[in-house]
Order: structure tokens, then sequence, then C-alpha cells
């Protein structure tokens, strides 16, 4: 067990949080657009010794829901999306102890890129960079990204399993002393500690000698966020940080359980994984006060943000439906996407075939109660995360945003010192590595052992 | 014509400059792999008031010569290649009006990406953005990237307008006033300014919504660097910024004259070009100073380094030949890659099949003399530069470094003041744009004239 809990915060380099309502907060920062934006953001959060900001992703904005763009963009629906690479390192540059984590998809880029992209990102911020490996899941990111359809779930781990393969191949290609840089003999490094990938599979090839040296935390931290059957066979084997959406304290401390109980099944160090879920904190100076605030955040939420977000992340146009209709067994099959949604409507409406409105209810996708709410003073707030991380339903948590910047400050400001009072959070860095950081300094990556078994 | 010249920086994501002697020098800085190295050549520059940095890239190592990377990597003949991307966000996060350009090719990525990563940057920097647009041209490149081979040299062209087209599609979906972010009505944005992109064509694909709004500059600047035939009419169609090699003045101003006569041909303001070549400048408190300078430099180059960079740039593996073999019609009608070093191979040798000894001697890959060098005390090189640039040889220059950061520092402080002192160069700039540090504030971008004609 982790002794001290790890505090990640979510990030979108968008309009709004992962909420898509915070941007109609009346203390929301608007310029979404900018550098300074996105560096205070992860100033706040380096101020409060969180380990690592990552940015979520996706390819294309939610225009699936109605075939059309138009309600997604008039109201602000998560449509900004820009490329998390450049904002990461813009943020690297003014920090110096957090870890910067992006979204990049398997599904459309050569490993190769991926590989070369990251690397540099931990070098450029001296051993912080970390990986959130997705596939991509809807039709709108296939159409911009040149293709008629995405992949199918399950080939789509396949594929990811070896595209991993590959981007870890990349990784390994110059042991961590193959640099001599000698300029008396010339010898700038020794070849015989640089290898060249020969990758022949059934979905990549790839053939060549890697352009980037060994980076200065052997290789970025590998985020996954897999929760449904084969993706948290995938990212048990693959991730080292597990962001997890936990609707509630017992769905946590199973899924929890189960995951730790696949990585015995893979041979693998349960503590060698860090799993963190989801959570929106609202907190005030009093109970009364936190919770005038949430009111006001729930207020933000539009009927077209669930229909958008759940027409985005299962692929299937929900405006195709009425409200009250059940969907088939074949539609429930035939849905892409995050199944992991499908699977926890189905398990707390109890319905087999739910409805629309069922989807709305229990998915509660766009809106805070998509994720557990902690909402009260700060004592309050630290009171549930210690339960839910004593009672082992996780090693940390992802912090939501309802409003950017305030639940950051709100939380570094309020929430952190109470954590550390209570010796559940760091008083400060181990060190200038994200690795470190996350406590995995004294295990070897899933990576490491994958490859020697 | 342009009133001031234009000053630009030719950086390596890599551990040496486009020399790779460079790395060898007594005072080449040697932290490549950090953050500091690139900003500190960026913020020498923005001293300077350089309009721009550019990032050169290649998606592998040279590995083509003796089908073997050691040789490179012993010798370290430009073997570590990082993505420009990260860095140029590092180098932008700590200054603010140099302008920030890199390489991505249009050969492996979907454009939608290309697009999404440049208008980040120009978000990022407030308008600083280049893209220096090139088409792949080894095998090396190839096969890291999961094909068999490069694309053919005219075809890549082709691939690469069509390319050209849905990323200008992608920049202008966001009319500049589309964003309203109106908190009361909770209107985000005017939908009817936000078009969605649909393009079927030969080589791409690309039907959606473009994630990122107008950026700062509108859209990044377009920098290319095509010389031969094809390349130089996909260069004047597409490029704001031309970056060349002129071996000499007097093939710079035929160059220079061609490239406006193709840009006349092509119905667009040759104004609304800048045509930059390459030089190599060594500057001394003395003629004799500089000279010695100069001599240091110029042993720090292999015959390797000739060898491994002719055989990555061209696409042949040159240990195939031996030193006084003529390359026979056929061989040099297959070359891949840079044609434009094979025709100043054939042009300055005078010799229709030159031979290996040839292409060494003439192209002078490898050595700073690929490039002019411009070498005495600071009055001598603005001599020279000032003549090039009223002889109407170029209408700016790009500065090759023979060290990191000697070069940048020695120009800025003793040339730049020299230039600025005979009215070359501006004192200062313009304002945050690099579209208007390049003086292009009167012009319309040559995509915009391409798109209404």
């Amino acid at each position: 067990m982790h002794k001290h809990m790890a505090l990640i915060g979510f990030v979108q380099a968008q309009n709004c949080s992962n909420y898509p309502g915070s941007w109609r907060h009346p203390l929301a920062r608007q310029d979404f657009l900018t550098a300074d934006y996105y560096q205070h953001i992860g100033k706040t959060l380096e101020r409060g010794k969180f380990q690592l900001l990552f940015f979520d992703d996706r390819l294309a904005l939610p225009d699936i829901y109605g075939a059309d763009h138009s309600a997604s963009i008039e109201n602000g629906v998560r449509v900004v999306k820009m490329d998390p690479i450049p904002i990461l390192a813009t943020i690297g540059a003014v920090t110096s102890r957090i870890g910067l984590g992006g979204t990049l998809s398997t599904s459309y880029f050569e490993p190769f890129h991926v590989a070369r992209q990251f690397s540099t990102l931990d070098h450029m911020t001296g051993g912080r960079a970390a990986w959130n490996v997705v596939t991509s899941l809807n039709d709108s990111e296939a159409l911009n990204m040149g293709r008629a359809m995405p992949i199918a779930h399950d080939r789509r781990y396949d594929r990811a399993d070896e595209f991993m393969d590959v981007v870890l191949g990349h990784w390994r290609a110059w042991d961590s002393d193959a640099l001599v840089i000698n300029r008396t003999t010339g010898q700038f490094a020794d070849s015989s500690k640089v290898r060249r990938l020969e990758h022949h599979g059934k979905y990549f090839e790839s053939h060549g000698t890697f352009t980037v040296p060994q980076t200065p935390q052997t290789h970025p931290v590998i985020i996954q966020a897999g929760q449904s059957g084969r993706g948290r066979e995938f990212a048990v084997r693959w991730g080292e940080l597990i962001f997890a959406i936990f609707p509630n304290l017992e769905f946590g401390k199973s899924a929890y359980q189960q995951m730790h109980d696949e990585a015995k099944a893979q041979n693998r160090d349960p503590n060698s994984l860090r799993i963190a879920p989801l959570i929106y904190p609202i907190v005030g100076q009093s109970k009364a006060e936190a919770r005038d605030k949430a009111a006001l955040i729930e207020r933000l939420a539009k009927p077209i943000d669930a229909l958008a977000l759940l027409s985005e992340v299962l692929n299937f146009d929900f405006s195709r439906k009425n409200m009250d209709e059940a969907f088939t067994d074949a539609e429930l099959a035939d849905f892409g996407g995050l199944l992991a949604i499908r699977d926890r409507v189905v398990k707390l409406s109890g319905k087999k075939n739910p409805t629309v409105a069922d989807f709305i209810e229990y998915s509660a996708r766009g809106t805070i109660k998509e994720a557990p709410n902690f909402i009260g003073t700060a004592a309050d707030i630290a009171d549930g995360l210690e339960q839910w991380f004593r009672e082992r339903a996780c090693d940390g948590f992802v912090i939501g945003a309802s409003h950017i910047p305030g639940t950051y400050e709100d939380f570094v400001t309020f929430v952190v010192p109470e954590l550390q009072r209570r010796g559940l959070f760091h008083q400060d860095y181990a060190g200038p590595s994200l690795r470190e950081n996350l406590g995995f300094s004294g295990y070897r990556s899933a990576a490491t052992v994958r490859a020697d078994t």
C-alpha cells in the first residue's frame, strides 16, 4: 500500500473542464487560448504539491448528436480541443516538479511519433512526462483522421498492445550510458549500446534506430484508463497510473480489488500501480457555503451537454431515440467508445435495457454527478478522501474542476494542508522526476517487467 | 522590396547544429537534451531581434551509408533528433517576440494533426508559430514510420499540395469573430461562423469541424524550402518564407529571380515572399582572428560526416561506389531526396556524371562550405550581407551555427548592431506576431490568395 495518496489535476486543452458547464461559471477564466491560463493551473497545482496534471484529449468535437456540430458549438460543449503536447511543454517551462501528462491516441499515429514526442517532453521537463494511452473511439475522430470508421473495441486493444511493444522498443533503444561525448577522441556515443528496432507485427511495422537518448525517468510514466473487461486487462498490463471513474465507494472498492486481482493474475506487483478515480471537490468555509457553491455549479449544466457527450462517447446519435425508449440488445451491443459507461448504466439502473433517460440519469455524463462529489469544509472533504484511501478504493484522486481555476485554488489552499496534517499527503516532492514522486522508485516499471517475461 | 532584411536562426533539436562537426567544437555546449540549451538559443536570438528561429527535422538518423547506424552514432553525425514541437513551446514560454518555426512532414501525418499542433503553438506563443512544410525523403524515415519506401519525388509534391489544401481548410474553419462567450445568454460561439470541412481528394479524406479557433496571426506562417523544378513551384505556391541554399552570390541572384518569375507566373506578388539563404558567419575582432576561428571550425569535419549525410539526403548508399567512380545516368535519375543537391553538383562540377568525390566536393555536405561563409570582422560580414541583400539575391539570411551557442552570441553581439547602424535591419520588433515582424501585414498570405482564385 502506498503511504501517501497521489493528487492529480485533470485538465482539458479546452474552453471548459471535463464539466462542460464550467465555462458558464461566473468566476471561470475565459482566456483558455493563452499560455497564461494553463501556466496558472500548473503553478497552482505545483504550489499544492500535486504529483501530476494531465490533459484529456479527443481528436474531434462532439458532433454526433443530431449529426451536426451547431448545438455543441453554440453551447460550448467541449468544442475547443487544442493539442496537449505544446501546452504541456508551455507549462513545463514555468514549473519544476509537477508531472505533465498528455493523451495521445494509439489509433491514428505511428508509434515512432508518439515515442518521440513524449521522450522529448521528458527531456525538456527533466523527467516529468506521462503518456495517457487511449484508443480513439468514435466516427468523428475517424473522419477527421482520414478514416471512414473507428476500429472495433476489442481489436482496438489488440492493436494497442502491439503499439505499446513498439513504443517501448523505441524507449529501450539507447542504454542509459550510451552517450560518451568525448571531444578528444571524437566519440559521441557507444554504438554497441544503441539498438535498432526490427518490429514486424500484425498491425505495425517499424524498423530503425530511435533518435532520442534515454530520458531522465528511463521512459515517461504510462497512464491508462481502461475499466471494462478487455480494457482493464490492457490497463493493468501497461498502466502505471490508472485513471478511473467510480460512481461510489462500494463500486470503487470492488473495482480496485478487481484490478489488483488482474495484476496478480498477470504476475505483477499491485503496488507498482496507482489507481486514482475522478472526483469533484467543492469546498467552503462552512458546509452551508459549500452547498451553495455546489447548487450554483449544478445549475450550469444544460440538457444538451449530456446528449452531446453521450452521443460522442458511445458513438451513437441519441437524437434518434425518444427519451423513454429502451435501447435494444443489438443497439447496446453495437455501442462503440467507452463501454464502461454502458456497463455502469446497466448496473446502476438495474435494467438490462436502459432508456435514453436512464443513460442521462445513471451516467450523469455532462454533470458533476458523473464522478463522486465531495462537498463541505476542508475537514469534511479530507474525511471523505481519507475513507476512500484507507478502505482501499484508490491510491489517490484525480481532481476534476467544476470551474477553472477556482476549484484548484480552493483545493490547494484549503484541502491540501488538511491532508498533509493528517499524514495522508506528502509535505513536499521527493525529487525532480514524476516516477519518484508517484512512489515508483522502488518498483520496476510494468514495461520492464513485461520485457523480461 | 523589403526595407529590412530578415534574420533567422537555423536550429536542430540535436546534438549538433546543421554542421555535424559543431558538437566537437571546444566551446560547444553539450547539454542538448535540456530545456535550458534551447531556451538560451531563443533568448540570445531574441536579444538580437531575430525574426525567427526554426527547427529542421527528419524522422530518422543517418543509417543508409553502409546500411548501418554505427558510424553515425560513434561520430555523432546528426544522430539525436528530438521532436521540434515540445521544444518550440519550451522556448516560447521564456521569450515574447521571436518567431518559432518547426518542421513537420506531410508524408506521415494526417493534416488534422499538423494543423492542430501548429494552431495550438500559435495560440500558446501569442502568434509566433511557423510551419516548415517538408516531404519526407528517404528509406530510413519510411521504415521508422511503418512504410517500406518513401513516396516518389514529384508525387510527393502532388500529395503535399493536397495536404496544404486540407490544412488551410482547417485553419479557415473558425472566423475571427466566431467566439461569443456570453455567460448570460449561454452562447459560447456563433455556429454560423464555424464551418465543417468536407475534403474528399485523391490522397486525403478529412471530414469534420476543426477544434481550434482562429489563431492570433490568422494561421501560422508557412516556410518552404523547395528549390528544384517541381519543388520550386510548390514553394512559391504555398511558402511565405522560402529557405534556400545558394552556393554563391551569382547562383543566388539567378535563383531569387527565378522564384520571383515563378511568383508572377502564379499571379502572386513577389513581395509576399521572403527568400532567405543559409549562411555560416564567423566573426572576429580582426580578420586574422576570424580566419583562425574558421580554420579551427573546418578541422572539426570528418570524412564520415559527408558520406553519411549524402547517403541520407539522396537516399543512396554511397559506400556502394568507389571514390572516383562516376554515377550513371540511371543512378542519378533514381536519386530520391533533395534533388537540388544533385542538381547543384552537376552544375558546379560541370560534369554530367559526377563521381563520389565530386559529390563530396561540390555539395560540401557535412561541412560549413555547403553554404556561403562570411568570415571577418563585423563590418566585413555586414558588407557581405549588404551586397547580397542590395543585389537582390535574398530578403534575409538563415544563420547556420558552426557551434552552439557561440555563433549566435557572436552574431548578435557584433554583427546585428552593425546591420542596424546601416539601416539594413530593424531596431526592434514591429509587434508580437511573426507575420508582422516579417513585414507581411500589408500582404495577404499566399494561402488566402489561393483560396480566392
